[in-house]
């Protein structure tokens, strides 16, 4: 019997609280099929890794560390931004993974991203064919945005919805308490650069109990300042206080960021100073309401100790389903999650073909956004309720959770020519 | 028998995430002492509610919503930011206090806030006896600031502490998975304007098993540029990445803070932009480095989902301690946290008389950080780690945290004159 082909997994752009999750479930699954797939390789920051045979040997990582990924955020193999170019441009490049892949006995690729990599996954998988090289590709959704088509939704949106929703609700409480003689106004700024879905996680801060005041601004619908100051005036005048979500990508209706707008420094240059602090002074100057406002970043996408229990499992679940579907001789496809039923949510992994993925943006929905531009349907709620739904909680040692950091051990090195990407 | 005093209870200042777990011990206890407390008032938006006749019937709460106090973060019936003036400066206002208290056969004063109320709590008091009125003001710590002189910590403290040292962690992860291509520094600003409290529990990120590189940046530590600069570089060249830490009251050697340097609005107006940036920017100059910033704001002192659990026990037991001091007869005296030991961490109810407490703040002591002014030492882990110890989550509804909303329902006026504080 001939020697198992070997596989290659690589993580893609941002982070998520679950991508390791995912590359859990690649590495347990691939482990209970040595007959098929031998080492599995995974690329030292990313696809970088690949290109320049930076490769981390993942079996050197007991069966308990690599338990942990599923408990722990970012990225344990380190991942990278790096867009490969098309054939065309740089087929150098492309030449140059399959030479690595064939020095290492690589026959499956794992790639664990978004829609940028799910056009890269796609073109080293024509590549290979091309050039009569036996290679699986199979893409592994990941992204906070949820901007992917083919799938119901993406590993690592829910987890943030969650950490969005929740940090709404907390701070909305807060505002509430102090808005008597102070705060009246809070405005949390959120990741989603071209899409509102985490934007829209916000609004489910609020339901029939709580009653919180919020104002969305997404994206997808173009700021209009007098029409915003309308709003926060008539909330604050109904409620005594409002929260306002608003996305990073949020423009004016010219299309400049609101983000980019009016801050200079000392010698006169322009800074990116952020959504929030902009909003906030709009309220200031127009209203005269005192604001706090606070700017998520990383914390949004990397709060593991938080993370979606749906999330959790459904992004395990799709690294399992990508080894699966190598097992069963499948090619550029990607698993995806298929929404079964909403009420009790059941969902399912089916198979997209990559060229439905690649480059796709999916954005949210006009019919999932309120008429007046500044909240979410109930067809939104229910759409978002359940990806948000379950705690996941880590395990803690001494009041912080407990995260894993792999050895990740260097493959040695085959090939003479070395690469720089 | 005559009626049994009725009791007053108001929240002061900024909200924690356990302030409705002090109010929740002061609740629960009063009510196993029916017969010596008569209702329990409190005071809508804080001290405000006392000064306009704006009393909440407590005893309008089932005992299941008073038990939800424990889990939700904020201030149940409101706080504001009033400082009561001296007694010489505005005497109508103590006077006004006591109207409203002998109106409602007020005898018990639990006033839950910082070093400012525990002024004004001593001064009710004083007034009270140089007037005749029996009235016994006991104030309960609470402030996340953690500057009370008198206790070991301030209840409100430990969960903040908790919830940013987590967030450096997970975002560190982040950071560190990006580096190679992409973020090399990830800046968090925290509170904490006048004391590093705070800012020094971002340390407790790191530890030996994660070896996370972290900057502080303390209030009590004048800002250096150059000196900051070269230990980023030096950092970011050992590890590849860097997480910097930086209290919103760092000021630089003039005393000027970093929060107000340098930003302008398109109007020329100076713009309060927050520390992060401004740090941000200041490595994309000298550095080049890529750079990530977040400002926690609210969300660290809401944070109730992650609150530490040994922050909930203590902010509970100053609540319960502080209506036992009342049924022993003390005045004008304060529950403290003692620390009894520190391996294992064991802790009780003092007294502090309110004198030493009132308009006093503790600074985070200089043994607390290391020589080189960016991190703690370990004599700041040993008294950190306990206070950070434990989870308490709350329950959990459709994916959010279940937090009550009491009915709030106000006590009929007694009194004909208006009040305007």
């Amino acid at each position: 019997m001939s020697k198992p082909k070997n596989a290659f997994y690589a993580q893609s752009g941002g982070v998520t609280a679950v991508l390791n999750a995912s590359a859990g479930g690649v590495i347990e699954t691939a482990r209970q099929h040595t007959d098929r797939i031998g080492k599995l390789y995974a690329g030292r920051n990313g696809i970088i890794g690949a290109l320049t045979e930076d490769l981390i040997d993942t079996s050197r990582e007991s069966a308990a560390a690599i338990r942990k990924l599923r408990d722990t955020p970012a990225g344990a193999f380190g991942s990278c931004r790096y867009k490969l170019k098309s054939l065309a441009e740089n087929r150098a490049e492309y030449q140059r993974l399959i030479d690595v892949f064939a020095a290492h006995n690589i026959g499956y690729f794992f790639y664990n991203g978004g829609g940028d990599s799910a056009d890269t996954c796609r073109k080293v998988s024509q590549l290979a064919r091309g050039m009569n090289y036996p290679m699986q590709a199979i893409h592994i959704p990941k992204t906070v945005d949820n901007d992917l088509a083919a799938t119901d939704n993406c590993p690592g949106f829910g987890s943030v919805a969650k950490y969005i929703a929740i940090s709404t609700r907390e701070a909305s409480f807060d505002v509430a308490a102090m808005a008597s003689t102070s705060t009246k106004v809070f405005v949390l700024e959120v990741m989603g650069r071209h899409a509102g879905w985490i934007a829209a996680s916000g609004a489910m801060a609020a339901d029939e109990r709580t009653q919180i005041p919020i104002i969305v601004l997404f994206p997808e619908i173009a700021f209009q300042r007098d029409k915003f100051i309308a709003e926060v005036r008539r909330k604050v005048q109904q409620h005594g206080y409002v929260s306002i979500v608003v996305s990073e990508g949020v423009r004016d209706q010219r299309g400049q960021f609101l983000s980019e707008q009016g801050l200079v420094d000392a010698f006169g240059h322009a800074q990116l100073g952020g959504a929030a602090p902009v909003i906030a002074r709009m309220v200031k100057q127009d209203l005269n309401y005192k604001y706090h406002w606070a700017v998520a970043d990383y914390l949004q996408r990397a709060a593991r100790h938080i993370a979606s229990k749906t999330d959790v499992e459904q992004a395990y679940a799709v690294g399992k389903a990508a080894v699966k579907m190598a097992l069963a001789g499948d090619n550029a496809v990607m698993p995806a999650i298929v929404r079964v039923s909403n009420a009790p949510y059941r969902w399912k992994i089916g198979a997209a073909k990559l060229s439905r993925v690649a480059n796709v943006e999916k954005k949210l929905p006009r019919n999932f956004i309120s008429k007046d531009g500044f909240s979410i349907t109930q067809r939104c709620r229910d759409y978002l309720a359940p990806l948000m739904r379950g705690e996941a909680y880590p395990r803690y040692r001494n009041g912080l959770p407990e995260y894993v950091k792999l050895k990740n051990v260097a493959v040695k090195k085959k090939l003479k020519e070395n690469f720089t990407p």
